[in-house]
């Protein structure tokens, strides 16, 4: 459900309005009776149907009639803090883990074929004791033990992805501070996110053979040096380390020439350096469609590549197609893992 | 001509080729004995007037029918020494150098409206005693003393501003490693880059206020503080005092939703940090057509957004839009400062 004071829950109605006579994308929402009530204020011409356990047959039976929803326990909730669009409360912190906490036993089990899960805000988690990074870093560490395709240490993410505008860019580092992108660089990090990358592009993608660029960090790949050793020192080296393992990445090229239509025919993804390095690119090309992909889990996750956007929560103004977008890329890597995971 | 072992040569004649029968663009080429003969090579059909004064009325004249050339005296050609399209030689810094003091020269006489120069490759300068940082750098030397809108110290560049796609992008720093961006990164610099952005997008693009959008340093413009503190250290205390000086710009906005299409709405000039935080959404957008203008020069100065490209040179395979752009923008710079510089 992410935070029930953002858009979330907006957007997640919108998108099953979208979907219901799509059976192939049926999805159930998890989420409290309190953030339930708070969403469909607005909205009383959906009809939802709640189920206490998840079962992929009442689901798909139900979905192009009513939004199915997996109640969450009544004790979660902050029945005394009411929802307020627009103004989050650290009270709804325990609901909101929770259902990511469910989400990932449904998919762990098996029940579900993936997770997608709304924004969050780490603020308001903070404030509850929350201690991980990110969302991402939370899953990772829910999955840690999970068995899977991914469950080989060498493989294991959490890695980001971003897909948009026929780009996808993994990123070698992601939120810190631009001071500290330099020194977190290292030939480790950006062989494993490359190793991370060949082989879910194989079982997520289909794509027998990806082809991987590398983005240097300097201006103009740091031009033989002159603006940057870090190409020459750290980034290539790694690319060539992995060229000898078979796979087919690219030594650091200019980042500034790397993403318009014609260099995107080169490569399968681009291995971004920093996170405004490839989320630039993706959100200049698509801003409303693009989506965030998690690489290297047991599970698969993915989720709108946009925030919670407190302040147009409750406006019934915000746009589900990033997450219509995460719907189906899911439903994508699901199906692709079937037939290449082996 | 630039370096006339790269592209140069070669897009300045497909460019003339395109632009003959728009006499509003008329240009010549000033270039060497040399380099001509070099040039003209693969394209015969070409007829070329030379000039060894330079003429508008002359050139306006011819520029349907022929090439106008500006011939640079002999002295300065390196006669033994080849031109060899795709290999550069320091033998043929001279010329190069001496092409761009007497564009220079011209258009701080009043003679030409502008000065459009082709890639040099700073390797082959370097090697020849040549000790500015780059083209733009020279030029402002070059123009240090000269009168003119920009004699105003207080708003003197030269400042980098990339336009292409919708966009128009300048850079508070620019050929420096990523890892010296913070440290270079100061308020005074970037009060200095939007005071010159503001007074040139009134008297070079005929904007009456122009709207300035800030691009934060870190990711999602620092959040608060938590992703770095340069946000609120540096880029808002320098906005805050832009806007007490009447200037509309904004706060640091998270460079990641910046530039698509609905963002582009808001402003019309973005102050990118560094290179590639500009770059990548103008190049993204319109890898063949980006312009490169000098802001707060006493001359007007643009310059197509690749380099000498020596890999393709000698092929006839260059794609001209970019300088073609390039001259369309200095004539529209050149009619608005008529206009607007008063």
């Amino acid at each position: 459900m992410g935070d029930p004071s953002g858009i979330g829950p907006e957007i997640t109605l919108k998108a099953w309005k979208k979907l219901r006579t799509s059976p192939e994308y049926s999805f159930a929402l998890i989420a409290t009776e309190q953030a339930l009530t708070s969403a469909l204020k607005d909205h009383t011409e959906i009809d939802v149907k709640c189920f206490s356990e998840y079962s992929p047959q009442s689901i798909s039976d139900v979905f192009s009639d009513a939004l199915p929803i997996i109640r969450l326990p009544n004790h979660v909730q902050a029945p005394c803090i009411d929802i307020t669009p627009g103004h989050p409360d650290a009270a709804h912190a325990q609901s909101i883990i929770k259902s990511i906490e469910h989400g990932v036993d449904l998919v762990t089990s098996g029940e579900a074929d993936a997770l997608v899960t709304n924004p969050i805000s780490k603020d308001v988690l903070y404030k509850s004791g929350f201690t991980h990074p990110g969302h991402t870093e939370f899953l990772g560490a829910l999955t840690e033990h999970a068995t899977g395709p991914y469950a080989d240490p060498s493989l294991r993410g959490p890695i980001m992805m971003l897909s948009g505008g026929g780009l996808r860019v993994a990123l070698a580092t992601v939120h810190i501070p631009l001071k500290r992108v330099v020194s977190e660089l290292t030939q480790e990090k950006i062989i494993n996110t490359a190793r991370v990358m060949n082989a879910a592009l194989k079982t997520d993608f289909g794509i027998a053979r990806p082809r991987i660029a590398f983005a240097g960090l300097n201006p103009h790949a740091g031009e033989n040096g002159a603006l940057g050793p870090e190409e020459i020192d750290i980034i290539n080296p790694a690319a060539h380390l992995l060229r000898s393992e078979g796979l087919d990445v690219t030594d650091a090229q200019p980042a500034d020439t790397l993403f318009h239509t014609e260099a995107r025919e080169g490569y399968d993804a681009v291995l971004a350096m920093y996170h405004d390095q490839g989320l630039i690119p993706v959100k200049t090309l698509d801003f409303h469609g693009g989506v965030n992909i998690t690489l290297g889990l047991p599970i698969i996750r993915t989720s709108p590549d946009h925030g919670t956007a407190f302040n147009i929560a409750g406006q019934n103004i915000a746009r589900p197609d990033s997450l219509i977008a995460a719907i189906k890329t899911a439903r994508e890597i699901a199906d692709n893992r079937l037939k290449y995971a082996g």
